[in-house]
């Protein structure tokens, strides 16, 4: 529940009086409920109230500390109202929808609505000890099961097969796949986002394999390229420039560092292979209740890194029509630089 | 693509030159695109573009027949402004956040823009045939699946071990769960959505699972409450209860109908055997492109059933401590009635 308290300071300093949480992920960091979307939180400098429906009242008052009211809206809206008359009053414009803030706006006419971006999610791109603990309790299951499944990886199997075995070992270890887990093989290596096909896997293929866990709410993510029999040469070569541009932008996490830096770094290196224009994404992400979220590995991005943040490095490089290659890891910025959290070999063969 | 002249006459209804569609299932109804939820496209009444970016290069040429225009915001609002100008375009009041509402103000300064809600989302309430199969067979395999699993909810099984067994039977069959399954054993039965926790199975448990398949985009939605061993006598009661209401509200699906009042209907049922103020949600909703959509059957909803729809019926009764039922059917509107796709077995024993 620190969230909670520095939330209040950063309400403060944006000049509000309370704010309107309605982001799943914001709620649960600001409230502890965790079962369903549908919660929203209000807080004020005095109070915090959960406001979620009547199929939630045994979670609601399991999972979360603050005081919860149950009810559908437009009930919701009219219990805030009265402690909320001319108070200026925050709400998250990079998550409420039009209408809803129209809804807002019909309930509490004599409040002062104001959009924020990214208010809470800025306080959780540093993540707490327990948080840390909680993603790389989730990654070290991942790189267990990967390293369960990795044999299975082979000619003669389907994509599918290798992403329901997965599927099933998180499951049994009460987590679940943290996002549609990705395994693209052979010339569907080119789609960085290539969900598992029912393709039969080739002598000769890249496979890639994006996956993470999810478990407690919080999440891993992490990529490996592997080897069935012997690649081509050109994808050997792809895998050793993607491999290093991974490593080389690693090194370079510590406190203090631009985001966008380590994103042109990774690029510069994958461009001076001619593969530029081959990296077709970001260098990575936040990850934490979301499995993308603050900061931004962008070349775009004014984010810098700061000890307890948990960043994706993953640069890619996709041929279409002939494959791809990612290499993905997850890093927790400590004090001085950089731990791996993800453990799993990135030997190609 | 019947779906795209379907929304070119209700643009024109509406008095608008152009929508632009954000939301992912609208986009997947207008262009065919189904990878990633990056997709928007813009409809006029003579031009159709998808606009995704190059994480979905190979896909979008795939899976839409639309003209793709790939790149990062802003470029492709960008890209829209010129040919926009003076136009009357639509957004999706119930999808766009305030803040891309904003970048929309600040890229198409010449462009009237007006919020609609529900545009697409009630062309797809009723479903072509073609959507009727794909939920159909959708439904088939979750009914397959159920009877697979059905031997293994028994006393001293977690409830994660059915969750698991369930999914890894949809993956395996090219498919996934369509949400977080539901398997929710003795007093956890009194958490509509309590998703499969590591709880072992007792004798004498209601157990109920709530379960999904998503094939080829499209969803199924089924409850079943099953008994292991031989129930209490009060529970057994609610069982019945919930049945009848179930029952009686699917013979009375046929179009004409108002939702409001199958509702009402099977409210009246359980209010009238003491558990009216345990059946704390609405009674269904339309399922589709998304698991939950258009129509509602809320107590406060003014949909009406139209042939080609496709409902869930669901009652169910919670008991805080106790435990609860709830008995779920995927419903297809017909010409002058119902079918029901779900066909696994209800009896509780």
């Amino acid at each position: 529940m620190t969230q909670l308290q520095e939330l209040r300071h950063a309400m403060a300093r944006a000049g509000l009086d309370a704010v309107w949480i309605s982001d799943p992920a914001n709620v649960r960091a600001v409230s502890g409920f965790s079962s369903g979307k549908d919660g929203k939180v209000l807080v004020t400098q005095g109070t915090a109230t959960l406001y979620t429906d009547a199929r939630y009242t045994v979670q609601a008052a399991e999972e979360s500390p603050l005081t919860a009211f149950i009810a559908r809206p437009p009930a919701t809206l009219e219990h805030a109202a009265p402690a909320l008359a001319g108070l200026r009053v925050g709400f998250e414009a990079d998550h409420l929808t039009v209408a809803a803030l129209e809804d807002l706006r019909d309930h509490w006419p004599q409040v002062t609505l104001v959009g924020v971006q990214g208010l809470v999610q800025s306080l959780r791109a540093v993540k707490t000890p327990g948080e840390i603990q909680a993603v790389r309790d989730a990654q070290a299951l991942a790189d267990r099961v990967f390293a369960e499944v990795r044999p299975l990886i082979e000619a003669g199997a389907r994509e599918l097969d290798i992403a329901s075995e997965i599927e099933l070992r998180l499951r049994r270890a009460g987590a679940q796949s943290a996002f549609d887990l990705i395994v693209a093989s052979g010339p569907r290596g080119a789609m960085p986002h290539g969900t598992a096909s029912d393709r039969v896997i080739q002598d000769g293929d890249l496979v890639t394999v994006d996956m993470g866990a999810q478990l407690r709410g919080y999440h891993s993510d992490m990529t490996r390229t592997v080897a069935v029999g012997t690649p081509g040469a050109e994808m050997a070569r792809v895998y050793r420039a993607v491999l290093e541009a991974e490593e080389a932008a690693v090194r370079a996490v510590k406190p203090g560092v631009r985001t966008a830096d380590l994103d042109r770094l990774a690029r510069d290196i994958l461009t001076g292979h001619g593969l530029g224009e081959a990296f077709a994404h970001s260098l990575g992400h936040g990850v934490g209740l979301e499995v993308h979220e603050a900061p931004s590995l962008r070349g775009t991005s004014d984010d810098v890194l700061q000890p307890g943040m948990i960043i994706t490095i993953e640069p890619g490089a996709y041929l279409p029509g002939v494959g791809g290659v990612r290499i993905e890891d997850l890093v927790l910025v400590t004090e001085d630089g950089y731990e791996v959290l993800s453990v799993s070999p990135k030997e190609l063969l």
